[in-house]
């Protein structure tokens, strides 16, 4: 009754014919299989991500800054040391702190289709509009350059970005970053054209009613405009309500402010390598999330996966030759302070990371990794994918990083990403979708299962 | 702003490296990555197949014989003649009917531990408790075998089947496969041992409390004894209950019915081959459910999938060479009467089905298809995957087949099957939570559109 085992070995030659003589030799001398066999079924019998993101997303949303926050750090740094991983300590970083504040109002007001309510989020970083709001007419947008060529009809107006993420990337990060400039930029570009805010179509497929938030920023060559996200279907409703009637006004208010800056903390635990202590194979996810949803998949999910690897690569007796460092940076989506300090830390000092993988893409059903560093450091992580592959990742590519981790590339780590698929990501992306019924245990476990099984190897294998 | 088009040069050109020259020839003249691009274009843009299955649940559970089935057969009719397919008809085929019955009840009561309800649903073909119930007490044993190794104590029992899926398996088929015999023969191994009923674990992993339906079946060799499913959380709760008091007693009381059959029809609809209209490559996917939820994954999606696949092909203006015919078959879940008649028709003379695809694995994110047939026919096969890996799907290994197509393969047919992931379908199974709101939008699509594709292969290049 185990037909699975029954068929490793079938399975595995047929894998390792197309590897290298010495790659071979290699993985069937250590065992890797059995490894990555014992830390899958392990994982799989007690879904133990799972648990953690529910006790983690059961403080709420962990707004970079906020009381949540702090209550995330000691809930982690807690479970760390609860788990047995060494050198657990925090690592301070100053981040900014904005608060959405209670009111958030927005609505169509038209002398032919009367009063429709619009949902509205302010944008992380806006200022507020003035106590009584803004309203103002409405100039629909799909680009900067549209703006531009209709820069003498902008003057006064609220400035509609509309131009929808193109649902026909299969992959869809590749829409997201077609469409985000809008939102990072669209308040910049809003003011240079004369505009009073900026609405910015919530980066999402489909028709939903919820405004996706995130980071938006402003530029010291322009006023600062409030900026606001809208539903997709407010998106809609607004777009279709323009051509019946161009003369259309929007009101918007919003409350949102920014407070001083505060000490928060990256939290850091390990496994110690037994042979070369001092070469570091980083796990990597960030703690903070914004404040609509619970951030159960950004990047709750990706915490999960980093505390659930080590505590699976600690019941299973590795003792990797190098650290298997975890991370749970602070601030990612407001600033990214958490990853630029841990990178600069004096503590580095003697340090040398080898590597980081960064889980930051959600916690669905995980299919590749991205691998940087060059030819020679992605055709090494190849010959380690018939392991992977068992676990269902499909694909090793070029490509990896993340916010977090990327202030390590200078000095000379290879950076990697967890990607899992990407289908439901937008769905939850920022918005108060993002909670942990949108999860699934098994999906989230198997990413786990794979970061832990590629750290294993970084760690035994160096890189 | 198309990055995915100025990609597809170098990704086809690293793909086709792999091919055999003749391959790659063919593959270039005839342009299968433009027709590949354009069908997955216009599938991801519209999202029919999610309209259509919206349509399609609304209808309510389609058990085979009901009158939802009927009014799915007419839905997918006119579907069909909407959409201008040929040849749309309706193939009869007579079907077993069963009813559920209003009343479905199941406690344990405890001297010790007071009076528990335990959720459950007979399982489809059982017949009933008399009409005041079931009262006994309960053997817990995880197998036949130690069911007969215990036979002496139950005589006079409920058999309480309780081993649960392994969640070990990465493939949770395998997980059901090695579980499903409970379900099926469970009634039959209690009435051989002298149980009075039989009890069995819903096959889902984890702990909820949607009690999961499906077949059983009856031995001529053994007398006919109530069946039901518990809920897997109904099922730790007597099994930890049963520690407690090993002499708690369970009632179970259901009102299920067989009724006399009906004829019930598959439905078909084609787009005509333009050279050789008698080569047949059928799409096909059961449009009967179970009658808890809505049959939406199980499978309403496969029946989208198929026309949606049809719908995509026809308007792309592709004219293929052999018929592209889509089945919609009747009674897959209750009998595969459906399946049987359509082989077994006398319309098929003259026919010949070179290739049959099934989707009956659910509306999650497509990652392969099984293809039967041997060797030379998985080459070939092989030689496409560029062409839908573009489209997500990872892998084409050996396997593939499916109830309502597996009567085909008597005459040669090579069977096939489109495989998404399963991480997330047992959730669904044969419960109440097989509804709409459990299928994604665009996970739904590309299993369409990685139909269409394939089966456009098929129609042109033959098998």
């Amino acid at each position: 009754m185990n037909p699975p085992r029954r068929l490793v070995p079938f399975f595995l030659l047929f894998q390792l014919a197309l590897l290298p003589a010495g790659t071979l030799a290699q993985l069937v001398n250590t065992d890797y299989h059995a490894l990555a066999e014992k830390i899958s079924r392990k994982g799989l019998m007690e879904n133990y991500a799972y648990a953690l993101l529910s006790r983690l997303t059961r403080i709420g949303p962990r707004l970079t800054g906020s009381p949540q926050a702090a209550a995330a750090v000691e809930l982690m740094r807690q479970e760390m040391l609860d788990l047995g991983l060494e050198n657990v300590h925090l690592e301070p970083t100053v981040v900014g702190r904005w608060v959405r504040g209670e009111v958030e109002e927005g609505r169509l007001v038209s002398s032919l289709l009367g009063t429709i309510p619009l949902s509205i989020c302010a944008l992380g970083g806006s200022i507020a509009t003035p106590e009584d709001g803004v309203q103002a007419g409405v100039l629909e947008v799909k680009s900067f350059q549209e703006l531009q060529a209709l820069s003498d009809k902008a003057r006064g107006k609220i400035i509609f970005f509309n131009r929808p993420m193109d649902p026909t990337h299969i992959d869809t990060f590749q829409a997201y970053s077609e469409a985000a400039e809008q939102r990072v930029l669209g308040a910049v570009e809003a003011a240079k054209a004369g505009g009073v805010a900026a609405l910015i179509r919530s980066l999402a497929f489909g028709e939903s009613d919820f405004p996706h938030t995130g980071l938006m920023k402003y530029s010291p060559d322009a006023v600062q405009l409030p900026s606001a996200a809208i539903s997709t279907r407010g998106a809609n409703i607004l777009s279709r309500s323009l051509k019946n009637d161009p003369e259309l006004i929007v009101y918007l208010r919003t409350s949102c402010v920014t407070l001083s800056p505060v000490t928060s903390y990256n939290v850091v635990g390990e496994i110690k390598g037994t042979e070369k202590p001092d070469e570091i194979i980083l796990l990597g996810a960030h703690l903070d999330s914004w404040d609509l949803g619970e951030g159960a998949h950004d990047d709750g999910a990706g915490c999960a996966h980093v505390i659930e690897a080590l505590r699976l690569l600690k019941l299973t007796d590795i003792h990797p030759k190098r650290t298997v460092r975890g991370v749970l940076y602070m601030d990612e989506e407001f600033g990214g302070t958490g990853g630029r300090d841990y990178a600069r830390s004096e503590r580095r000092k003697g340090e040398r990371h080898l590597a980081a993988v960064e889980s930051d893409r959600g916690g669905f059903l995980p299919v590749g990794f991205g691998v940087g560093g060059g030819d020679a450091v992605e055709r090494k992580v190849q010959s380690w994918h018939p392991l992977l592959q068992r676990l269902g990742i499909y694909w090793i590519k070029p490509g990896g990083g993340g916010v977090d981790i990327s202030p390590l590339a200078e000095s000379g780590t290879v950076l990697m990403e967890m990607v899992p698929d990407s289908q439901r990501y937008f769905d939850a992306h920022h918005c108060s979708q993002d909670v942990l019924a949108a999860v699934h245990p098994r999906e989230l476990e198997l990413g786990a299962i794979a970061m832990a099984v590629l750290g294993s190897l970084l760690a035994q294998e160096g890189i």
